[in-house]
């Protein structure tokens, strides 16, 4: 078995890697870590928890995390949760953070956009990003995963193959995403009050989104060339689920029948990405660690349309796809 | 014109009393309160109000709230009300009180459940309870109108009839009520924080809600004699809108029609209480200050549907009809 | 393995129960009926179960069903179930059935709320009623296992521990059930039509609803004599859940720590009753096998309140709840 | 008074521009038809018009309408709206048509994307499109109004003011627009079922939504030259409203300044259409008559971000607003 720990256990996130692990037969949940006062127990923070986890969230100094967990899962926000990690890595202890601590391989674009120094930048190049869709190959030797943010997943996994089968150009590439509301947390906000969201749609931080980065690197790398996309973010009234709808200039000659070709062939054996005729719903892929995706060629242009569910295949579901292939068990294994 | 003043004017009640006193052709708007900094402009506070009231929210003493307005609405919280109610009150102002400052009869019931001391306590017996099918006598003449409570506007209107007609019993009433998240207010938590209660039903301050001494108050004056009911408040994942489920045990003989007769000889002459035949859903009143309700004989308990808008019915509609009974223009000018 | 068989496989229970048993290690989905022409994939008519479930539906007849099949999960409609389900029971098979049709031990009250007559009467007496905290001790022997409607396991779980403990008097029971959309099955109308039940709450049958003799019918064999309750549903803007509000008479003296007291004894070692002290939401429950359940005493009247999930313990959850007590698996398999 | 009749008067833009109407004071409702059987009361079919408006739907020839209206709205679906809609014009009374029939000018660019002939093509030249913002001069003299369709507003008012300042190119336009429910009507089918589309977020009818030609058409007017746009509809879960991310080109050297500027002086006595520095929601328009719209340049892209209610700017609301232009009253009249 193998001892897990949750750092930063009460927002949304947690909770639903923890419905995950509960059904994993490999691991045991040994440490969920919060500095809320008075360890509280963890059906006291999550109703849905009563009767299936009987534990106390504690407020833990990273190496006692490290005493008693072989692999931790970071749920703390960004800043916070490399300040611990480092420390976890140090101490040998293999880490999945689900911040955007260690995606960005570089130090000064990660402080352009997230507005500060970064506290462990000579971890960025060992740090694996994890979607195992497109660096498979590299998580089981990983001791660090740098867990993939939840447009970045829905963006990347629509617009990989073709750019790695040079179906599209690298250039104009716009991404029209739509979010439902726990993709902001778990803090109370104006923004997200039941009635100031409900009954709405809204774009947000147009142009200036912190995933924004995420994506142009791995789409960078997927071309082989720099990729700037315009990424627009909108706040959906539901609570999950991400559809992304991406539009790009075909490169060369295609068809419709030749782009979802393209999908099949890079997607074959992948068992959580699912190639679909028909346009995909987020409801077709909630409580799941699927993506759908399918494409279509409207007067010229390249139609790709993806969806998954954020908090799972955009954050706890991917987190535990990665932590099967770093310890060797069958990816699908807890799904 | 009547210059109209709003105290507390960023939240839900105040968005919508605005937007109906901008259709009233016998006021203007000459004062809108906050202690937000930097005087917000309406509309970066309401954006809805955008290019339909170029005006700022000031933050102001009641007296120099006073020396703008003829009548004053106030959204402040309870305490903070009455303390700036009082004010102007001595100053000669009519006063429309949206909390439960001046609702209660007495002081000592108010401190038992709103848990502090009142502070204009003299007060309590003259001020007028704001529900015009009951006390719509009384409300020309009044200085002060305490404008009702939400879920007693629902239950009051509901029971009054039968109590009235002695065709229920007093004792033994039960209202089972079930609330749009506006209700709450607008300041963020997490009990109305979207991802918690959306898709979600719960019960809440079961036992201990606030309006519950308000809806006995009024039930009584009806009865003759002391009610007490059980009130069981539901929260409901829409934005607006309340509909209370009312049981209670027939008194004598009575009959389905007898029931429905009942109710409409009440309401008869009353433009905003509409007794239907059919169950009513809360958006059939949605954005209206109309209040729909029904009634059923089932195994011998009489079941009374009633249901409001409770950001109109339930608070800045019913304000702006006492306003018009106050000052004798038409019940429904504005609606 | 057992060999599964589902009838009527399009609807929201049917997909649900798909799912549940799809993680079940010791069944083989062997058979999925329906009367859709062209016998569609089951991926085309439920999107989710893509990649999952690589089958057709096939509009068979019962004997077709019968040969391939060890145990038949019916999700037809009341009438048509019951006619499917008596063939399977003479061809020797075990089945759980989702419909009403074996639920009632009166072929006449089933003829007085259905309004056709039942076509399998002498089976009424040995149709197990199969809600495992209450008739777990006949459920591993019974051929035939009529599972309970949504509301009557919400309405009978939060009850019976004081009807059985004689804590409540048995008349007078009130029963205010809110239930999400999916409660109405999958078939277009205009009340379940988006813009008409978003945004609203209405109550629906009150007074009719044809799950009240199934309550009245537990019940009274709870208490050992008549209870008819006074059972009212209500519709809620949201896909699944249910909270029953059940407002009782207390019987001899009883304080909320009895009460709690009484629910918790009677729920010892059922693994899918959870009884709390917070008040629950139906977002607890939401895609589980549980029912939250708690009480209170609100000026001498006792309030429970349970919720579960309509779609699994309020029917597809039950019904593999009932097939592993049927079959000697542990109860919680498969969740 | 003018004498108005509404065809077709069952769906959610009738019982919305009945609203309005009632507030016109100018109008009296004197007409109002469907095919439903017995003539229903409109507060049977529309229960938020109980006490507010004494009249039954009738099942009139356009004859019969003709001799007791003046103006006439249709709400009929295309097709049955131009066979009811050339009698009226024939019989001399104005009429502002709700459906597509005489939106486009060409009859073959109808039938291909209506897959039907036009049944009144010679009309199609004098047709006046009905949106006052771009065609204010042409209302007022105009017979026949076509009201333009929900999706078009909110692409046409986004885009038209760059396309005639030449500050945008006219092709590789891109609309992402995304619809409450309402926009799809009130006739229950799968896809606006309430579980099927709650909660959930999808793409539809991408490369072949019928409102493509009416946006090119008009677009192209603007741009006096060929534009095609890309357009994409999602369905959102809320009642109503729409909000359109649009993605063009610059042509020249734009600044976010400057894109801004463009739209304040194109729309600058303008009383419905809002141009806003902030991120607008639908939310901000909903139940009303306005049109919110701003601007980004994101990576040298032009973002334009409009919203409207699709029932009242979408449709009813647009509908009087052509009304008033046509008899002379203020634009703004009843809003």
């Amino acid at each position: 078995m193998i001892r897990i720990g949750v750092l930063g256990a009460t927002g949304y996130t947690a909770v639903e890697l923890i419905k995950i692990l509960l059904r994993h037969p490999e691991v045991e949940i040994a440490v969920l870590t919060s500095r809320q006062e008075g360890n509280p127990h963890v059906a006291a923070v999550h109703p849905q928890l009563a009767g299936r986890l009987d534990m106390r969230l504690e407020n833990l100094e990273p190496s006692q995390v490290a005493a008693r967990c072989d692999c931790v899962f970071s749920c703390l926000p960004h800043g916070a949760s490399a300040s611990a990690v480092r420390l976890l890595l140090d101490a040998g202890k293999r880490v999945v953070d689900f911040s955007a601590d260690y995606r960005l391989k570089s130090a000064d674009v990660y402080a352009e956009w997230y507005g500060q120094k970064h506290v462990d930048p000579e971890r960025l190049a060992e740090a694996v990003y994890g979607l195992p869709e497109l660096f498979g190959e590299l998580i089981p030797a990983a001791q660090l995963i740098a867990n993939p943010g939840c447009y970045p997943t829905s963006a990347i996994l629509a617009l990989t193959p073709f750019l790695k089968a040079e179906a599209i150009e690298s250039t104009g590439i716009i991404v029209d995403a739509k979010s439902g509301v726990s993709g902001a947390g778990r803090t109370p906000k104006l923004m997200t009050h039941y009635p100031e969201c409900n009954e709405s749609v809204v774009a947000y931080n147009v142009g200036c989104h912190r995933h924004t980065p995420e994506i142009d690197q791995v789409l960078s790398t997927a071309a082989q060339r720099d990729v700037q996309v315009v990424f627009t973010p909108h706040l959906i009234p539901m609570d999950r689920g991400i559809l992304a709808t991406a539009y790009a200039q075909p490169r060369g000659h295609v068809t419709e029948e030749s782009l979802l070709a393209t999908l099949r062939a890079f997607y074959a054996g992948k068992p959580f990405v699912r190639v679909v005729d028909h346009l995909p719903a987020t409801k077709d892929v909630s409580d799941s660690n699927f993506c759908d995706v399918t494409v279509r060629l409207v007067r010229g242009r390249v139609v790709v349309i993806s969806c998954i569910d954020n908090l799972v295949k955009g954050a706890s579901g991917a987190a535990v796809q990665n932590f099967n292939l770093m310890y060797g068990f069958p990816e699908t294994m807890a799904f």
